[in-house]
C-alpha cells in the first residue's frame, strides 16, 4: 500500500463510522426502571455509605479496582515529539483499547494540559481516587522521571511509566534471550546504549538490576558517550558516567556485545556493527526508522541478533507484551506500587515463555508456518494467549511476596 | 421488600459479578495484528499529526466529541453531604451508565481530591482537553457557583452543574405544567422556595427568565425567610432578599400558590399547606423523605397538584429527564457553552411532551393501564423513547441560534 493509502486507511479507521477508538458501557442492567433504581438513586446511596465507612470497599462496589488512568501531557507523543495533550489522545484511546484487549483493564484516557511538572503531579494527585493504578505516558525526559518519583511516594496505588519500565521490561527480556542464543552472559556482556532519555536509563538500571556491571555499560548521548569529565550532566545520566578515553559512539561500539538504541534513525553505520565484537546483539529500537536497518545490519555480518521497534521485521519489542500484563498482576494482587521485583519476574515470565513451542494459534494470528526459539525469535507474539495468564501471576505473586516482605518489616 | 433486604440487593447489584457498573470497550476492530497496526503504532500516528496541525480535528478521529466527564469532589453527594471524593464513585459511575442508557454519551467519572474551590477549578481545567463536555456533580453550595463560573470562563467546551441547572430545568417544566393544569401563570403566581443552595437558587434564576417575578419569590433558607435585614447573606441569596416583614416559613406559604421544597424531610406541615392560596401547587423534592408526604399534603387538601423526587409517587422530578438530553444537544451542535436559552429550549420541549398521548411502550415500561395529562402526569417519564429525539434537538436548535447570534455581533 502507498504511504497516502495507508495514511488515509488510518484516518478512516479512526473517524469512521464513529470518531474514536472507545465506547463507555454500562456493565450491570440498566434498561428499566427497578434497574435503575438500583444503579442511581435511591439504590446507589448505599455503597456510598459503606466506602465513606471503609474506603477498601471502592474495590468491591466500584470500577475502581480495574480501572487504570493513561495519562499524559503531550511532550513526547510516539516518536513526534511534543504536539500538546490534545493531539496525544489518539495514541493514549490506542493504549486504552490495548490494556482492555490483552488484560481486560478499563482505562480512561487523560491528556493534561500542564505547565510544569509540578503542575501535572497536582493533577493526577488530585483525580487519583478515581483510578486502581497509573500508567504515565508519552512524557518527555527528564520531567518523566521527576513526575513518577513524586507520584510514586505520594499516590498509594501503582504508578508506572510506561516509556521507561515497559520498555526496560521487553528490552530486559529480548536480551537475556539474545544473549542466551549468542552464548554470552549479561554479567559480562559489554553494553552500548545510544539515547539517554525515559527509555535508555529506566533499560540500563534494570539491566543492572539483573546482573549487568555499570563498568561494562556506556550510555551515549546526543553529545556522545557519557562520561565523568562532562559537565552539566543531569542526575540521571550521572548515575552511568564513567571515567573512560572513549568520546563518540563508534568507540563505544568497538568490541562492544550489545547495542541498545533507543534514540533516532540511521545513527548506526556498517562500520560500527562491523567492530562489535563476535556474536553481537543489536537492538535498534528508534522508530519508526530503526538506528540501522535489518537489511543493512545483516549485510554488515551474519553472526548478529537483530530486534527493532517495528512489526514488519522479527524481533519485534513492543510494549504491548508488558503493560497490561504488569498491571493485570499488580490490580490483581491489589499493589501499592509497582516494585523493580515485579518487573524482574515479568521479564523472566516473557523470556521462558519465548523458550517455549508455539501454539498453532499464534502461527495463525501471524500467518506464519513455523515459529521456534532462535535468532529470530527471541520474544513472545502480543497474541499469545499464555501471555496473560503467566506474566500476570508472575507478576503477582513478586508484588505479593514483597508486600508479605514489608508487613513482616512492620511488625 | 425489607430496608436490609433492599440494602443487599443494592450492595450486591454493584458487587456482583464484577465490582463497580462501567466497562471501557474498543469501538472498533483490535484483534488481530494489523487491526493493532491502525489503534496504535504506526497508525495512530496519522491522526496525531492532524490535530497537531489542527485542533478542531480531535472531534473527528478521538472520542472528544461524545466524551463527558462526570466530575465531583464529593462534597454534596445525594443527600448525604460531604463524604469525600472516593465514596461518590457510585453516584458518579450511576450518572455515567444514565447518559449512555438515555442519550449515548460516554461517560468517565473522575472523583477530585480538592482542598479549595480553586484547586478544583485547576484540575478540570487542566484535564478539559480530554473531554467534549463536563458536567459537575454533587458538589456543596456555595462553592459550585464559583467552580462552575470559574470554569465557563475558561473552557471552550460546554460546563454544566447538574445539581444547578438540571434540577432547574426539570422543576421549570413541572410547574408550567401543573400552573398550566390549575389555570394559573407563572408571571402571577406567588412562589415559595425552601432551599438556597445550589437547586434552589438556580430554579428560581430560571423561573425569573422564564417569566416569573422576583417580586412574587419568597426563598427561605434554615434561618427563615431572606429579607433584605437579614446579614452575612451570600450574594447568591442576596440576589432573592426582599423587603418583607415575614419571617417564618409559614409566614411564607400563607397565601402562595407554589411551594418549591428542595431541603429536607418533613420541614413542611398539613397547616401549612393548608394556608396556601386555591389550587396550589407543591413540589416537594427532598429524598429520601420529602418536606411533606403526598398522602399528607393530599389529606390536608384536595385541590393541589403534587410532585416529589421519588419513583414511587406520581410526578417524579427526577434529573435524568434532563441532563443526558441537554448534552446530547449541546453535543450535537457543537456547543461551546449551555446557555440560559438552551435550558429554556428544554424546559419547553419536557413540558409539551408530557401533554401529548404517551405510547403504549412507556405504558409497558412502568406497568400502566393508562396516563394521562393532569394532575398526576405533569412530566414525561424517563423511559419515554421520545425524549430523546425531542429535548435533545431543541436544545441544538437554541445552541446553534445563539451561536448564529454571537456570530453576527462578531462581525
Amino acid at each position: 500500500m502507498s504511504p497516502a493509502a495507508l495514511k488515509k486507511k488510518a484516518l478512516d479507521y479512526h473517524r469512521l463510522p464513529k470518531p474514536g477508538k472507545l465506547s463507555v458501557e454500562s456493565s450491570k442492567p440498566c434498561s428499566t426502571p427497578d434497574d435503575l433504581s438500583l444503579s442511581y438513586t435511591p439504590g446507589v446511596a448505599q455503597p456510598v455509605l459503606e466506602i465513606a465507612k471503609n474506603p477498601e470497599k471502592a474495590y468491591d462496589y466500584t470500577n475502581k479496582g480495574n480501572l487504570v488512568a493513561v495519562i499524559t501531557d503531550g511532550t513526547a507523543i510516539l516518536g513526534l515529539g511534543n504536539r500538546g495533550p490534545l493531539a496525544a489522545k489518539p495514541v493514549m484511546e490506542g493504549k486504552a483499547v490495548l490494556f482492555k484487549q490483552f488484560a481486560g483493564i478499563d482505562v480512561f484516557d487523560i491528556e493534561v494540559n500542564a505547565k510544569t511538572p509540578q503542575d501535572f503531579i497536582k493533577v493526577v494527585e488530585a483525580i487519583a481516587p478515581t483510578f486502581g493504578g497509573i500508567n504515565l505516558e508519552d512524557i518527555a525526559a527528564p520531567h518523566c522521571f521527576e513526575i513518577e518519583a513524586a507520584l510514586k511516594k505520594k499516590l498509594d496505588i501503582p504508578v508506572f511509566h510506561d516509556d521507561q519500565h515497559g520498555t526496560a521490561t521487553i528490552i530486559c527480556a529480548g536480551l537475556i534471550n539474545a544473549l542466551h542464543v549468542q552464548g554470552k552472559t549479561l554479567e559480562t556482556a559489554k553494553i552500548v546504549c545510544l539515547g539517554a532519555g525515559a527509555a535508555g536509563i529506566a533499560s540500563m538500571k534494570l539491566l543492572v538490576a539483573m546482573g549487568a556491571r555499570k563498568a561494562n555499560i556506556l550510555l551515549v548521548d546526543s553529545k556522545g558517550v557519557v562520561h565523568k569529565d562532562r559537565t552539566n550532566l543531569n542526575s540521571f545520566k550521572k548515575g552511568f558516567a564513567r571515567k573512560t578515553a572513549l568520546r563518540t559512539l563508534a568507540d563505544a561500539m568497538n568490541g562492544a556485545d550489545v547495542f541498545v538504541g533507543v534514540s533516532g534513525g540511521n545513527l548506526v553505520s556498517s562500520a560500527m556493527v562491523k567492530s562489535m565484537a563476535d556474536r553481537p546483539v543489536v537492538f535498534a529500537l528508534a522508530n519508526p526508522t530503526p538506528e540501522i536497518l535489518p537489511e543493512k545490519a545483516c549485510a554488515a555480518r551474519s553472526d548478529l541478533i537483530m530486534a527493532t521497534g517495528r512489526s514488519d521485521f522479527p524481533n519485534q519489542v513492543n510494549n504491548v507484551l508488558g503493560f497490561p500484563f504488569i498491571f493485570r498482576g499488580a490490580l490483581d494482587a491489589r499493589a501499592k506500587e509497582i516494585t523493580q521485583d515485579m518487573l524482574i519476574a515479568a521479564v523472566y515470565a516473557l523470556a521462558e515463555l519465548a523458550r517455549e513451542p508455539v501454539p498453532a494459534s499464534v502461527l495463525k494470528a501471524y500467518k506464519l508456518k513455523k515459529l521456534k526459539f532462535g535468532p529470530d525469535y527471541i520474544l513472545p507474539k502480543p497474541f499469545d494467549p499464555r501471555l496473560a495468564e503467566r506474566v500476570p501471576q508472575a507478576v503477582a505473586k513478586a508484588a505479593k511476596k514483597g508486600m508479605a516482605a514489608a508487613k513482616r518489616r512492620q511488625v
